[in-house]
């Protein structure tokens, strides 16, 4: 730690998620004694407040991380490859919010609530998780404490934010098309979702799109075995372990902001009760019981928008498996399921005295 | 059966379900002798076209089933409780879309593709199922029928529009005060959403609400009730049958035509595979397998509109649980999940030579 606090550097800073982070950080209880701004070329020169100080976004390249203690990344997958192995050289720990670092045995894949002990193994290189894994863990923790966890299978209802700034601002002008009765307008719109980067583009206002990132094997999309591998890695310390079970389907949703997840879950404590289950969950860190049906109160992403916290709520046994139960999780896919997380991760590094980088690290 | 064909009542003609029940009936090969348009006082007056011809709307009391030979009734619960058994009274087959009488055990709940054979029992009254259970048996009929089916969990991602015109209006409405960026009107454009008569209402548009019909035990909504009982009944002759175990969590999303179905099922033959799956749905009445990953072939709401067929796609099988699948399931719910079912049902009665009341109805 330098005298007065935290050299850190921002990766990313001017996207969605990156302008998060920034804001994340002003509230977070890190000291703070310089920030830096990196992004690409064409970001280079815009300015962004911290603490009411403007402060200009300079290129993200190598000697850029000189005298860094932390960076705070949110550039995309290629980018990460490239430049968190030279942050690390420069004496810097990378907190990173791209996939590409996740499966990396090198690397721990963290959620504060879950698996905090995993950050003392680092050796340089943080991976933050996947939106729609962190809240869902998180939900999921202080149950498998308690009770046991055999089986989740979940179904997600994701938000349009998740695919960025430009998946947004596309779902508002379909639906200002289709509420204007214009669909082929409509799907003129239609050029960023389901994929950035794959053949087909379809609109998402009004609609439900089954796919969320590329397909793999057996019909399985990335971002089905990216919820099944890394919530394998945070919750059993292995992407392949079989001690819980854990399918998903992903679906985007025309929501903006706060994914929905249905979660079934299998319990090996066959005592549990919907009331000791709810009880679980309001005790949990980051959690928030949202559970009264006699009152229509429920999670909504609406009123999640804006909330460090995870929602729980339709918390119901299964009236014909035993031990096994259901959920409703919702949560701001762009603070706990991305800048909240990143920021958290580093909020625990600082605690537990882990900002420096180990002599035997393997990007040193 | 009348000479040239049968006599016709539509209760309920004006709603979004009844004008598409009036659509279907064109369409249908039910030979037709005269069409009779039935409601409520307010709508006596206003006409209708079939087959170009206006037909004006009368007012829904009893006698105004006089002569008929079939009704096809969409008017709610509560007027079919009273005047489905006036139908009946006076000879008539009616063919209902309410929950009023699904779960009565003289009335045979059906979908022609799955139990046609219930048909033979009726008492003058047939129930339509609710339009989330009907996508879901028809698509699952064939793997009860090819693998035996041992298990079902269903997350549902259902339409505005199953919760009449008045919800489309209000999501439409709040979709373009989110648009325009004022909160506040969104918040006070919510009067019907999530249920007409309950408490509380919330804005749908850019928004999840996993409260489908009112609560009732154990933190179950009505809705998930219904598409328990219902699956039961239809596919195994008993609401509260064990032979299929089946769990529902059903959520409203900001779509106006088309639910769509995230089902996880577990069959008896373990023998099968992705492909034996995937042909089963491909042969099935009703059922278009629409599931093609590597050119991005998947069912979607805004494709399904307008459709009689019920579409599957994203067929796989689960990795750890063996004999286990997962699927997609999209249909227009005011057609297969409402009119072109109930009409259909009718196709089915005037085949099996059906249109009549039995001397021993209950109703009679």
């Amino acid at each position: 730690m330098s005298e007065a606090g935290y050299h850190i550097a921002i990766l990313g800073a001017t996207g969605a998620v990156g302008n998060r982070i920034l804001e994340q950080l002003e509230q977070s209880t890190i000291p703070v004694k310089s920030v830096k701004l990196l992004a690409s070329e064409r970001s280079v020169g815009k300015q962004l407040n911290f603490k009411g100080e403007p402060i200009s976004v300079e290129l993200a390249e190598p000697d850029a991380f000189e005298g860094i203690d932390i960076v705070l990344a949110s550039a995309g997958g290629s980018v990460s490859a490239e430049l968190a192995p030279e942050a690390v050289k420069r004496g810097a720990v990378v907190v990173d919010n791209s996939s590409y670092w996740r499966m990396d045995e090198r690397v721990p894949l963290v959620v504060p609530e879950v698996n905090p002990e995993a950050l003392r193994q680092h050796q340089g290189i943080i991976a933050n998780p996947n939106c729609s894994t962190i809240q869902m863990v998180v939900a999921l923790k202080p149950i498998q404490d308690q009770f046991g966890l055999n089986q989740v299978i979940v179904s997600t209802y994701q938000a349009a934010s998740g695919a960025g700034q430009s998946a947004i601002d596309e779902v508002i002008a379909e639906a200002q098309a289709y509420i204007d009765g214009d669909r082929a307008i409509m799907n003129d719109d239609a050029h960023i979702l389901p994929v950035k980067g794959d053949v087909k583009h379809y609109p998402l206002a009004f609609n439900l799109l089954a796919q969320i990132d590329v397909f793999e094997d057996e019909g399985y999309t990335h971002e089905e075995y990216k919820m099944i591998e890394e919530t394998k890695k945070i919750m059993l310390g292995d992407p392949k372990a079989t001690a819980i079970k854990v399918t998903a389907t992903t679906v985007r949703v025309p929501v903006i902001i706060g994914h929905g997840e249905s979660v079934y879950f299998e319990v090996a404590d066959k005592s549990a009760t919907r009331e000791s289950v709810q009880a679980a969950f309001a005790g949990a860190d980051g959690v928030v019981l949202q559970d009264d049906p006699d009152h229509q109160i429920y999670p909504q992403p609406l009123l999640a928008e804006g909330s460090r916290d995870t929602f729980v709520g339709r918390v119901r046994r299964d009236l014909e498996n035993e031990g096994a139960f259901h959920a409703w999780i919702v949560s701001d896919n762009l603070l706990k399921g991305a800048a909240w997380n990143t920021v958290e991760i580093a909020e625990q590094l600082v605690k537990d005295d882990l900002v420096h980088v180990p002599e035997q690290a393997s990007w040193k």
